[in-house]
């Protein structure tokens, strides 16, 4: 990504490009030192200089080896529409000793945008490489999400790393993400039994006829499947109520939630009831959802429970009818109900997900690395945070069969890896680790979404469903042992012998050299 | 927390109750099945009944015994202007099967505005707690929150919980609280040496003199300080170039980041020239900020440093300067830092704050306990998971030490406990616990703030110090065993004799009997 640190011009607007997603991601969304800084810069008349900056993390997150990046779009938005009212200026005049001129400041709100937007959708790919492509993925995350926006950016960035609908209305109408959900547990215990119910009436599902009374209807059907079980304990009527009533309101989307009470017990018999009733009007519910207990067992027990029903009373499909489990669910229970073996068709997954409980932070810093075409370094004590100077072009290598064998980053002005001609990767930091590669097919990583008012020409944003179509693409080009979750085979980084030359050459020039005494 | 279900009307406007903070917290930022059940409750005819709800949780976070509840004002600015505009209603009623009419939905808007807001100033209040009261806290986790309003309710909820500032500019403006920063090791490196400074000249404080050439006193010291070690190894140029720079910015605010590249090879004894040059024109620096390394080690040596500085130059006040620690830091990093010793003066914490990575969010739920005067309860395979019933009232007990002793739910309409008179307080769930208490002092908890066209007296909403001046007072307040980090005392939430005969009655009679054969 490249920006001039002060004085970047107001380009052309695309069509597309409206303010952020949140109205709250205004010039001030930025930490008070990036107005000090600005000040002193232009104290310092280095505000017309021209400056390159680096975007990136050093680790991938949760013991990983990839991470989806995400959050572009909003960055581009923030730099499109970046202006500072008379009021902001006179809050931050009013915030700083003296008066000072103030330009654009992206380090902070870059940042903000990038480091969760990526995190969540790392995580969610993560979740979506366990469940397997077979399953039907929700998010659930809005009530526990990190505040508002945690909660909408979570959606649209669950959505991109491989979920298929999200539970949160906001997000499903600003970004077009589909919508599940059915009922909660108050609802249940809202009603009291199934005399509440005053209007029982109900057309079946092609109009030709009405049944009158569906709530006799479903009775029959309890008393049907209380004989076949051979058992006589009576179900929780406050939850068949609900049930029956759900069912009245939504004929053709009937899911119930059945772990109110007691699922074996009460939840799967009323279920079955109403399902059977609706069945008998040529409705097809759509299935059960499990929020608490054993969802391995309970899911199996269920599965068998709709077989026997299917079977016995001759309703195809019955025994098919979807599962969904939720509770805590993250890529370790998941994965846990895999080895166990279960029988749940969608997961519905919230809170570990959206809070990226597993790492709650992703590492994005943003760090100069050229200043009037003069390459910066940041030392550290701590080696792993010296930042790799110049402005740079990045690749990525793919081998013979088609998986990528490495990213390399080379100088602006470095011819760029050809075909079937062989190159030094090297480790930017460790002289022993370097590995000669003959790509079969080369692709360039670093484009650009915003020219500055440079000219040049510059990449379309695209849709949210392109976007997470190329996304799952690319994980699924990877070789699957960088992908495994435990141990994965690190996918290496690179930069060319003439980058780590110059960048040790910087580092010795600008270190000092100790002295002992 | 009380409120109908359905058909909330809109209460006489407070003058200060503005739409919430984030303008995206609207009435569609709720889950899908808060509609769907909404339409099935109408259908049901259920929509004029009257509905308690708790909100509560159900475990401390962060392993300990005390929750600092946030949130309540954006809680009420939404009710108070909860409005679905026709837009609103035309998505929903397309993501629907069929039409309905809508109602208002707190539960998913109320716990997503509750559950972070309480854990981050919780885990606010346990970085004071083991920072100690004398230590300045400063939260710096903008960049690294989950999304922008993350930053924005970290910086708000992290004062509440007991921090001193911030850094983020657009929380210090909507909410007042004091800014804090200085610059970033981008500002540093940005730099190549003190010939590039063009305009060198500083008046002194009290306006008498300017120095023409601030650039070669800056040297002179430097030349007196590397005398004094005895040492000729050259500090960084590009440092000294960038914290002379920021000094003539802000002279009266001088503070520098030291360890962009080598803490007391270059960045101390930098930072100590240009603070002496200040001095010589009367100006006092501020201190130092370390973001890495060994900060027990680098803070001892470095005051040791400032001290030698005191004595050997004869500046007062010069080895009391402050030294500001960052990176990575959270309650353990700090706890190990005070058994070891070390000399810092203030904590920037970013990361582990604001995105509580060692407990990612709170589980506060929302769950119904009543309905038109009936109480409901709600089951789980789960015990744990088992509401109480009832509109309740709730008090806490305080003991002849003046500390809280208990807190105790009675129903809505039995006598509140009173001063000096024995009652017994019950575990709510297990028999065998349960304890006499004669209280000192008792406080009714449960206060309205929403009166919702009952007429009722509603409190009103405090200001944000008065706040934070409760919650520290508060905290004070508790007995320290309650309080410690480590395998701290229960603090017990107990209920009258009369309301857990009644919780379990319900439970009985809504849990069906099971069958073994």
């Amino acid at each position: 990504m490249e920006a001039k640190a002060n004085g970047l011009k107001k380009e052309q607007l695309h069509p597309s490009l409206h303010g952020p997603t949140n109205p709250m991601v205004t010039p001030l969304l930025t930490d008070l030192y990036q107005f000090t800084m600005v000040y002193a810069y232009w104290r310092a008349a280095k505000n017309h200089e021209r400056a390159v900056f680096d975007l990136f993390f050093r680790k991938n997150p949760f013991g990983g080896e990839y991470t989806v990046f995400a959050g572009l779009e909003e960055c581009i938005r923030f730099i499109a529409n970046f202006k500072l009212t008379e009021e902001d200026i006179s809050f931050v005049r009013s915030s700083l000793p003296s008066n000072c001129e103030v330009v654009q400041l992206l380090e902070t709100p870059f940042v903000n945008l990038v480091n969760y937007a990526s995190l969540v959708a790392t995580n969610a790919a993560r979740h979506r490489f366990v469940a397997g492509k077979s399953k039907i993925l929700l998010e659930f995350g809005l009530r526990r999400a990190q505040g508002p926006d945690g909660g909408i950016s979570a959606s649209k960035y669950c959505y991109m790393g491989g979920f298929d609908a999200t539970s949160n209305v906001a997000a499903g109408r600003m970004f077009g993400i589909p919508l599940r959900g059915t009922h909660s547990h108050a609802f249940v215990s809202s009603f009291m039994s199934p005399d509440e119910i005053v209007d029982k009436s109900i057309r079946s599902s092609d109009g030709s006829t009405i049944c009158e009374d569906f709530v006799s209807l479903v009775q029959t059907w309890l008393r049907k499947i209380q004989c076949m079980r051979g058992i006589f304990g009576e179900t929780n009527q406050s939850e068949l109520a609900a049930f029956t009533s759900y069912a009245l309101a939504f004929p053709t989307n009937f899911l119930a939630l059945v772990d109110t009470y007691d699922v074996m017990k009460s939840g799967i018999p009323n279920f079955c009831a109403v399902a059977l009733a609706l069945s008998d009007l040529g409705y097809k519910a759509v299935g059960i959802r499990l929020d608490s207990g054993d969802l391995a067992y309970l899911s199996g027990e269920t599965r068998r429970f709709f077989c026997a029903i299917e079977k016995k009373f001759g309703v195809p499909g019955f025994g098919k009818m979807a599962i969904t489990a939720s509770n805590d669910l993250c890529e370790e229970t998941i994965d846990a109900l895999n080895k166990q073996g279960h029988e749940v068709d969608a997961f519905g997954i919230g809170t570990y997900l959206v809070t990226c409980q597993a790492q709650a932070a992703l590492g994005c810093v943003f760090k100069l690395v050229e200043i009037n075409n003069q390459p910066r370094i940041k030392l550290s004590e701590d080696v792993s945070k010296v930042s790799i100077p110049c402005k740079k072009r990045c690749y990525r290598l793919y081998g013979r069969e088609g998986y990528p064998l490495v990213d390399i980053m080379t100088g602006e002005n470095e011819p760029p890896p050809k075909e079937a001609e062989r190159i030094l990767c090297r480790h930017p930091f460790i002289e022993s680790k370097r590995a000669y590669v003959v790509p079969q097919h080369v692709e360039e990583l670093l484009k650009c979404y915003w020219a500055g008012g440079s000219g040049k020409a510059r990449e379309e944003l695209q849709p949210l469903q392109e976007i997470k179509d190329r996304c799952l693409q690319q994980l699924d080009q990877m070789r699957p042992d960088h992908m495994r979750r435990l141990n994965p085979t690190p996918y290496k980084v690179s930069v060319t012998a003439k980058l780590y030359d110059f960048i040790h050459f910087l580092w010795l020039n600008e270190a000092p050299v100790g002295e002992l005494q």
